[in-house]
């Protein structure tokens, strides 16, 4: 034990006891040694305590000697005992921790100090107790020795109005003392405004901070940091580097990435005129539009299927977490701003509408009730977080900005970034948002997406149910049109930046119909009987379409498609480069392949519409070509593919779904199972496997690499929108990452903090 | 040119000549060099005609002074101008070759031996013609060079008739001249058994031979090799280590292992009383059952669904190869023994019946007639190769057994065999084909395979439809003494040789009821409405099956499905170790791992039901735990697995199925179109792919070994039962491998040859 603030000096420390400073002890030894008046404070580790404890029964006394000494220095300053309060002190924050004791009388005899009879000895070996023992029985000696030290906090308890305020407003995150939620904000005196800077400047982050004000006059007791949204985060965090506490290197470094997606919610682009059909209370903002499911299962379920859903409950609990992070934005019937909904859903990110009284919720009947309307999963809702309305149907909505303080802290992001970001995308719509979240290019333009209208939709059916080649062609004439005006459009919006198109590779199963409505609809717009639309598609389809006729086994066996769109795109980018001063950069990208026979079939071909285009002399356009590895084999042969590419391209989440054998489809099935009993660390579709699907990319970098010195290499799967894959990918020497347009922002920090 | 057999005396050849002797050319030199009477040959190469023929052009005429040296030399022994004869001497056989011209004139100057507007100089011309150039113009240098050693035999006309044999029976093996097929054996002196005897020796297998007879003089022209059946080829191999002409390991190196299959083909087990519904011609031995095709397409999908096919055809042709390997047999309408189905047939060892009379099909319609029966696609037929009948129904087979010759041969090759061979198999008919032809172990029993009788699948679908956890448990308990027996049978089988039992790994979909009938009898059979059983389906339903909830996830998901199944096992292990000598060697599998906690948690459990069945400190019972690696996620990780523990067995279908991101099922729609264009260069589900999935493969024995250098390593997927694979896995330093039982004999001798 030892005195981290005494009653008077400074404290003197060795460099051991300096080590044991976590948690509170950790803020009001700075604060006192910084010069702030601070209430005098003794530390006692649970070492200490326990040979305390020994030494009675030894009838030893050298250690209690020591104990109540320091427990006498607390009180130097004037000589009379005073009260004392006893706190815990943890390293992180744990909700079943001894709440301070205060009021303590002092012990009136040496014996009285260890006595846990008494109550000064009560209260410290209560709140040891309460630390309990954390984890799962796996530490072993770490363990014990981490039990040793922790340590217990004995103040004096100072004389006036204890308060309680926050550092940075919570909301704002502007500096200066603010209200701690659910507490008004006390009236300060001007001096806690040093003390603010203070810990502000120490800690880098909001802290609620405990004073005792006694007649103007302040005394800090204890801080700790509190979690706030992430918006007053990053203001907080630019706001330090404009009072140059930070350099801005340090905000860069500081900011949780993870937690910029909470920024970036979409809003409902126009709700005027539109009536809520109910209002609840907006506990998290954004808007979110989807289809109604009423079970993690079902919300995990579109989630795989890339489908947004809207979880429909009375009122949610823990096991409601999976569902609540696989839904689009979450509607209570029950709760408010402080009910469990509401807490997980700000942590997550997710839009939230909670407490719309008029919803019932009848969840085994998989229907719900908003006032006098039914509605049943698969029914479309709209929410709005922020004012907690409730809409019927999907309604449109718009992109969030990038300005102030996160466009600061994003462009010093940009200072030390190494690695380029690009995004998946190839509507307009989707395009511009991520450039003004500054992508870099696009990453991965699917190709089969800019057929979802229902007319193209209809053309694309004709073509997938074509009988023969001469039907395809016939097919595949009405979509070089529409395909031609979109790649011209899209390149005309990149002005200059690269373009990576991938060759056709539609998941047939997508696209084709299924109920008996829309085989019948297709049926007529194609012009043929039901019955024989019927006998084609049991023909076409697959048992595994994941792994089936799909990716660059539809170029070679249709090579007409492949014309087709490479014909397209070239057109579109002729027809681009003749508005722009910059000439269009066109990527070509063969998916799912997996050997290098099937890339030299592709690029022969490729060539040769190339130089029949005329443009492989252009200076207007410029055309590579490349290969996405998505596949194990793609992997072990990179050298051989790398050889014939100019760049290659990961898509992790096929990887991921071949190199674990797992159908992202299917896996709801048994992945909450499996991360229950412990079985995976972390979902694999969120976050890289490094050891087995990140052995993968490495083994292809190094043979890429070597095989081609000069190749260009990305990573354009789901997870290079996430911090912890983003932080593993930063490693392998790539040159960009391409990610969902919202994900850009989180990319550019991730990146950055990592070559930094 | 030279003379390999000149007219008098032993040819005189530099090491550069006698490199050129291919073909034909080289048996001659040999027989002649043997002393055996032989017709005066010269051999003459491409490179030397072409320099002939410029000469002509130079005015030069050093070489065609040699070239009529040589001639000249033909007749040495009479002086008299001989009818000259002119051959082609390929290094293999090839369709296109100019047949031999015979009775030309010998030329009467100089001149006109190299005039080609003269008879020998034009044959000589059209035989070097004839060769073409071979292959698709990828050869470069090497193919030129190829081209200059092509050679043409002149030899001199012998007086006499000339008469054409086989050194060895075709059928039965037996040495001495045999016909050959379509002509009558001639008369032969008996000094023709020398020249048979020294053929055979030379060239180790069976030869065409012609020869001259004039008065009873023998009198050698040219020899042939000549594809027989692989009983033949057996029979004369190994009559020639009992002529001492060979060692044994002669004979294990030389006999073809994967022609081993055409010998052990089933057999009706007993046709009496069952009236064929047509006869054809038998024109390749064996008999297959299974569902009616009328097209490649359809065969590959059935292969690939590991079901039995009849390719039913009017006739085949060359666009039917495919589909003719890929069916069990092939039935035809029209041809005979020499037709392109029965050539075809008997190289890829198919049972097959040509020219049913009274069979009709109508491809487009999918639909045949025999007699007055309509059959349609998916109506069951036998066909009997052997004797050419055609039956109604899948009629029981009989399996072939292993003596006399081929039983020699495998015997012999055991002794040089380091690779242990056992069989896929789990029913006792198959586990005794495979003891019976030489299986060492069980090294795949499927569990879910036991359940295929009708009451049990309905006890199995209970299972698998259950709704909850107790609905589950009295499903198991209906299924726990069924299996119980089962082990205990197949270990009693066993007698103590090793059985592999994998845990439980249903591909749902393929025990589910599909059409109306089969769900209205399973909703009777579980006493649940059609309704609720349709929906439970649909719940069930996978996108992706073969990645979907299967394998060692089933038994984490569902713990009492494990417990049951190794509470059977052990139960029927006791059982069986009661009545035999051998203790019983059980091994349990653990399928579809991705990752040692998989591992770790089945056998955490595992260990603890034997720990309570008593099992555990018993001598009558060895039980080891292992993993199947089918997944490129568990080879990379095979370090972290094998050091848990005791084998692991790599199933080559799925890792091959993931590592190239192809599902087995639905790759008929492209593999044909990737091998017609030259992608694959062989069927990746037939042979193994080195490069990618063996090298997965080779990084996991290394990693395994390398954390475990007591673990068992294995092989189950269909590739061990294919030669070329077989050869690769010798070098892989493994213990077994586990093939079908019709496969164990050519793994036996392919290992052999391996090791040798």
């Amino acid at each position: 034990m030892f005195a981290i603030a005494p009653a008077t000096g400074k404290a003197n420390l060795s460099a051991s006891q300096l080590k044991l400073l976590a948690g509170k002890a950790r803020w009001i030894f700075r604060v006192g040694e910084a010069g702030f008046p601070t209430i005098p404070t003794i530390v006692i580790t649970r070492a200490a305590w326990d040979e305390l404890q020994a030494e009675r029964s030894r009838r030893d006394i050298r250690l209690r000697t020591h104990w109540v000494a320091c427990l006498f220095r607390l009180v130097q300053a004037d000589g009379k005992p005073p009260l004392l309060a006893v706190r815990t002190s943890a390293a992180s924050h744990n909700g079943g921790l001894m709440p301070a004791r205060t009021g303590i009388a002092a012990p009136a005899a040496p014996e009285d100090a260890v006595d846990p009879a008494r109550p000064l000895a009560r209260a410290i070996k209560e709140a040891f107790e309460s630390y309990g023992f954390s984890g799962g029985g796996w530490g072993g000696a770490r363990q014990e020795e981490d039990r040793a030290r922790q340590i217990v906090l004995v103040q004096a308890v100072a004389e006036g109005e204890t308060e309680l305020f926050l550092t940075r407003n919570a909301t704002t995150g502007a500096l200066g003392p603010a209200a701690v939620d659910g507490y008004q904000l006390p009236l300060l005196p001007e001096s806690v405004n040093a003390l603010i800077a203070l810990l502000d400047a120490k800690a880098g982050r909001h802290m609620a901070c405990l004073v005792a004000v006694n007649r103007g006059r302040v005394q800090f007791l204890s801080a700790r940091p509190v979690q706030v949204n992430a918006g007053a985060e990053v203001e907080a965090a630019v706001d330090r580097v404009e009072r140059k506490v930070w350099i801005p290197q340090n905000a860069v470094t500081r900011v949780d990435a993870s937690r910029l997606v909470q920024m970036l919610h979409p809003r409902l682009k126009s709700p005027e005129g539109i009536s809520p059909i109910a209002m609840g209370l907006g506990v998290s903002p954004g808007a979110a539009s989807g289809v109604i499911v009423f079970n993690a299962e079902d919300a995990a379920r579109m989630r795989a299927r890339g489908n947004h859903c809207i979880l429909v409950v009375n009122e949610t609990g823990p096991s409601d977490i999976e569902g609540m992070k696989a839904a689009t934005g979450i509607l209570t019937a029950r709760g408010g701003m402080t009910s469990h909904a509401g807490v997980i859903a700000r942590i997550t990110g997710k839009p939230c509408v909670a407490g719309a009284r008029t919803l019932s919720v009848n969840a085994a009947d998989m229907v719900c009730r908003i006032g006098d309307r039914e509605f049943r999963a698969g029914d479309r809702l709209t929410i709005d977080g922020t004012d907690g309305a409730v809409y019927v149907g999907a309604l449109p909505l718009a992109q969030p900005q990038i300005g102030g303080a996160i466009g600061k802290l994003l462009g010093w992001s940009d200072a030390s970034r190494t690695i380029a970001v690009r995004t998946n995308a190839e509507t307009i719509d989707a395009v511009q948002t991520a450039l003004s979240f500054g992508a870099q290019g696009i990453g991965l333009a699917r190709s089969e997406h800019m057929f979802f209208s229902p007319e193209r939709l209809a053309a694309l059916r004709r073509m997938i149910l074509s009988e023969n080649e001469e039907a395809r062609s016939k097919a595949i004439a009405g979509l070089v049109d529409y395909q031609t005006g979109d790649y011209s459009t899209l390149f005309a919006v990149m002005q200059g930046r690269p373009v990576n198109v991938r060759l056709f590779d539609p998941p047939l199963h997508e696209f084709l119909p299924r109920n008996d409505e829309e085989i019948e609809d297709t049926a007529a717009s194609l012009g043929v009987a039901v019955r024989a639309l019927r006998l084609r598609l049991e023909r076409i389809a697959e048992v595994n379409p994941m792994l089936g006729h799909r990716g660059v086994r539809l170029a070679i066996t249709y090579p007409e498609i492949l014309q087709m769109q490479l014909q397209a795109v070239l057109a579109g980018a002729r027809a681009a480069s003749e508005n722009q001063a910059e000439p269009v950069a066109v990527e070509v990208m063969v998916p799912f392949v997996s050997t290098a026979t099937e890339v030299a079939w592709v690029r022969e071909r490729a060539m040769s519409i190339l130089d029949n285009s005329g443009l492989l002399r252009s200076d207007r356009v410029r055309f590579s070509i490349g290969a996405m590895l998505e596949l194990p084999r793609a992997c072990l042969r990179a050298g051989d593919i790398a050889s014939m590419v100019d760049f290659i391209s990961f898509g992790t989440n096929d990887l991921t779904q071949t190199t674990f054998g797992i159908s992202r489809d299917d896996a709801p099935t048994f992945l909450a199972a499996y991360q229950r009993k412990g079985i995976y660390e972390r979902d694999p579709f969120v976050s890289i496997d490094e050891k087995g699907v990140g052995e993968m990319i490495e083994i292809a970098v190094a043979r890429g690499r070597a095989a081609n010195p000069g190749l260009k290499i990305g990573i354009c799967g789901e997870h290079a929108g996430d911090p912890a894959s983003l932080r593993f990918f930063a490693g392998l020497g790539i040159d960009y990452v391409s990610c969902a347009p919202y994900r850009v922002p989180v990319a550019r920090l991730t990146l950055a903090q990592a070559s930094a």
